[in-house]
């Protein structure tokens, strides 16, 4: 086929790191290659960035190299591709990106652009779709989700989720264990993320099991936060128990919307005001009114990039997300997302679909209040069948050395800093 | 055999926790049950305040009654009897809890007292001897070393330590792969965990590979840390590298011996003062002298209880060394700990050994500086030579219902809270 009928596509990655997206990646490469449609697929490396900045790699030469390289690439966390947090501009006001976007598109012949990232990225895709259609061009863009926060609309769930709730509620059962050496009384106090949303802090629930009851106290962003209450409950539960677990969201927040967080000067050379998370705040709070040995753990960055503790339910979920979104291309598909209907849950099975952009970019899916305990310190049962298929099943990893292999992602020391 | 001519021995746990040392703790049970010398095995619970409170279980029945208890013992996180963080004061000046201890020895037939744990421990293994020795009493005292800082003398290195190093190493390698997905300039801290001891911040170096150089600096408590130096290193690397990775040890301090910690007050409603870590001192640092990203985590806790990532040399090192503890028990070996002696590195071969407690007690091994490099931010190949052996293979964790299956620790829910 001579370069002028070639038909290629292209992908790329944005927002926040999870251990799910680059098994979307696979799966889109995965399904180029088993594509009759599609010949060549590049990759945009730092997300639209890539393309912006003529900073592409061709993928389907990177897997034709290294006939391992899809399962390699499945298991490593983050963004094979790098990420950027650019927010397009409306095409009203600046159409010059825009217009530099589709010459590149046409200039490599692309019939076809997937995005896999959360809820800003998924505003790109509804840009880049709308310019589509308002310059007729047939160019089919489809947004694959991603996110650990859980909290994209019209999908059942998001990859990456379910991995990070199975590393979080691992964590805290081992955190028990750590805990509950000691017969001294004490709090311990564990912040997770998912910014205004409390699915993954709600997945803290499914480290309980037959000799543990940790976490004690589960505090989501749905529900205002109220101090008095707090410290009612944890004095409640020191009465009968030596070791309380609790945990929070980082966005939780009080009665009137404000962040539960501490504002901190340092008092030495280093005179910066900081603002410290929820869960130093709770710390804080706990010192200041109860007379009990208390520590914060903030899981941090690793809840988002344990790749040795994925979910084997969540990166085959995500393979075949990016395969989807191939046959959705195909069949001629564009400016949607595609996505995961629950279609059981004992056994659990899902069926994948797509569903239109413009009821997704923008929005951001809560927990019901109805899957929050009625006093608000707890999830319900609801919630905790929702969540138990998604961390079910183990990834194979491969070490070697005493360490977890990935895939080798020097590429993206070559991008050029933005600041 | 009636009761009077039974042989019985006692096993406790103390100190901070690690993911090896119930593997000690199977192999200790392992060991008397292969035993010709003694019969039944006790545990106290919570070290020696179990004997102290009469909180004490029959070990012999625990494994008796469930066939896969030892297997699943030696990979469940922290301590299975519980801790404490007592010390016996001097016998000279107060020898009623000595009189109590040893009464209930007799009351028990116990010959041979087994003791896990770090260099507190080893300060009641050596009391206990020596009180032993006064009082003519044949109660073979034998302590087992675990502590994930690696500070223990007489040992070439401690179980529990090339766990923690792996999940250090491993968790930093994940790191990398988050961090190095924005093409924008940043720095992330991470701050682990070792007191004064830099040999588990020095693991952080097992991360580095082919693609990337993080942590691009590590700094230990051996050498004193100098500010100016410090903001040097990174201001250089950052004039090459996008994303700079540090490792630094929660003791670091300056030249006169204080603490590198900021001294925080919160300026809202909960006005603590607070002592924040090296890591978020550090990251204050950077963010008032060099305009860039920032961002410091802390392994926290994670570090010394994740079990789903031990290293299956540190856990069948800990097990052989509970084994070798009753073989020198039944030798007639006393006032003594068992000990890892390095045979050779390549191959990696260890013997295991025993050394007298007089020496170990209340003294703490320190990174040898010629393994530091010259300019006090970097460890030296000799050093890795050493740390590789120790993180080498990986254990088969059990999982149900996508956790890992650890044992059931609802006794320790019993004890008495001390406070």
């Amino acid at each position: 086929m001579n370069q002028q009928n070639q038909q290629n596509c292209m992908v790329a990655q944005s927002g926040g790191p999870t251990v799910a997206i680059n098994a979307s990646l696979a799966g889109v490469i995965s399904g180029v290659t088993k594509s009759k449609q599609y010949d060549t697929i590049y990759g945009s490396i730092n997300g639209i960035l890539g393309i912006l900045h003529d900073n592409i790699q061709n993928l389907s030469e990177l897997t034709a190299n290294n006939p391992n390289a899809l399962d390699t690439l499945k298991h490593t966390p983050a963004m094979f591709l790098g990420s950027c947090r650019f927010k397009l501009p409306d095409f009203l006001d600046d159409d010059s990106a825009y217009i530099y976007i589709f010459q590149k598109f046409e200039s490599l012949n692309i019939k076809a652009f997937f995005y896999i990232g959360g809820n800003d990225s998924m505003d790109t895709v509804l840009k880049l779709s709308n310019y589509a259609k308002k310059i007729g061009s047939d160019i089919r863009i489809i947004g694959i989700p991603k996110t650990i926060d859980n909290d994209l609309m019209e999908t059942d769930h998001t990859p990456g989720f379910g991995s990070a709730a199975k590393y979080i509620a691992s964590s805290i059962l081992e955190i028990a264990h750590d805990t509950f050496i000691y017969a001294v009384k004490s709090v311990t106090i564990i912040e997770i993320m998912g910014r205004d949303a409390g699915w993954l802090t709600a997945a803290a629930a499914l480290a309980r099991n037959e000799y543990s009851a940790a976490p004690h106290l589960i505090y989501l962003p749905e529900v205002a936060f109220d101090k008095d209450a707090f410290l009612q409950d944890v004095r409640r539960l020191l009465s009968t128990t030596n070791n309380v677990i609790i945990a929070i969201s980082e966005g939780i927040h009080d009665a009137d919307g404000n962040y539960i967080s501490a504002s901190e000067s340092s008092t030495d050379t280093f005179g910066h005001s900081q603002l410290s998370g929820a869960g130093k705040c709770l710390e804080y709070m706990i010192k200041e009114n109860i007379n009990v040995k208390v520590r914060s753990v903030e899981i941090n960055v690793l809840q988002r990039c344990a790749a040795h503790l994925a979910s084997k339910t969540d990166l085959d979920e995500s393979f075949l997300l990016g395969e989807k979104a191939v046959a959705c291309a195909e069949e001629g598909i564009t400016a949607s997302m595609v996505n995961l209907v629950r279609t059981g849950n004992n056994p659990y099975t899902v069926t994948y679909g797509y569903a239109e952009i413009d009821a997704i970019a923008n929005e951001a899916k809560s927990v019901p209040l109805e899957w929050i305990s009625e006093n608000g310190n707890d999830v319900t049962e609801p919630l905790l069948e929702y969540l138990r298929p998604l961390i079910q099943g183990e990834v194979p990893v491969t070490y070697k050395n005493g360490l977890p292999v990935y895939m080798n992602v020097s590429h993206l020391s070559h991008s050029k800093p933005l600041n």
